[in-house]
């Protein structure tokens, strides 16, 4: 196995998980920096082209991992694998974001829902899509009705 | 940072990377098992309702990272972060894959991309996907219209 290293950080607006926006229909529009460290620029090259990315980065505020947990979007519980908590057996985060522009080895982004100072592990272009159709939803599908329900 | 550590293996039928359909139109509907290792089942937990997953794994038979290389899909050299290189500074590999079932432990996928016995680091629900019309996909794009003009 390998250990993580950082290869830059994220400039955030957000300094608490409590300021990240969450649950249903929560907008994740916020534009934030990814701040990529002078010994990695070159791993950037052409990157520009692309109007998406995957951001992988680490759960650095979250410690151990617990199995089972109820999201605050619902109040029932939930395996790790099958949500987005921070508390997992490899303290990794994904988000898409949108890329709006390069500045040398800064890269500024839209749809960030880090906290500021966040390491980030790696970038890899966003290429292809899901219908949106096609998904099902599961357990968020089923809250988002009870939700509505009432 | 973490020192990453497997969460389950995956049976898939490519043995070696040249097994690994890639290029343009390479499909990957090969069918896998991700076999998750009995101490994290319970993260699992209604896991089988949704119909898509992110799988982040670990690239562990590549060794050390390039910042730019050229892949196999063109002829020009371009940075890690805008590849899927598996010469990454943290070798995570990331693919989108269709819940075909589960029995156990086991979950039952098409969309295999890994070689069989790649570690598991991580897997979340696949939630939301930008309309493909709405991707640019910077020098794929450009390497694909130079293959059409021969």
């Amino acid at each position: 196995m390998f250990t993580s290293r950082p290869i830059g950080f994220i400039a955030s607006p957000y300094k608490s998980t409590s300021e990240v926006p969450k649950g249903f229909g929560a907008k994740h529009d916020a534009e934030g920096v990814l701040k990529i460290l002078p010994e990695f620029a070159r791993g950037l090259t052409d990157i520009e082209g692309f109007s998406h990315l995957f951001v992988l980065w680490e759960f650095d505020r979250s410690e151990g991992f617990e199995l089972v947990g109820t999201p605050p979007i619902d109040d029932r519980p939930h395996g790790v694998f099958a949500t987005r908590s921070p508390r997992r057996p490899n303290p990794i985060g994904l988000t898409a974001i949108e890329l709006l522009g390069r500045e040398g080895a800064d890269l500024r982004v839209r749809g960030v829902d880090m906290l500021d100072g966040t390491p980030i592990l790696d970038i890899k272009p966003y290429l292809s899509s899901i219908p949106f159709e096609k998904l099902r939803r599961g357990w968020i599908a089923e809250a988002e009705e009870r939700k509505r329900q009432g």
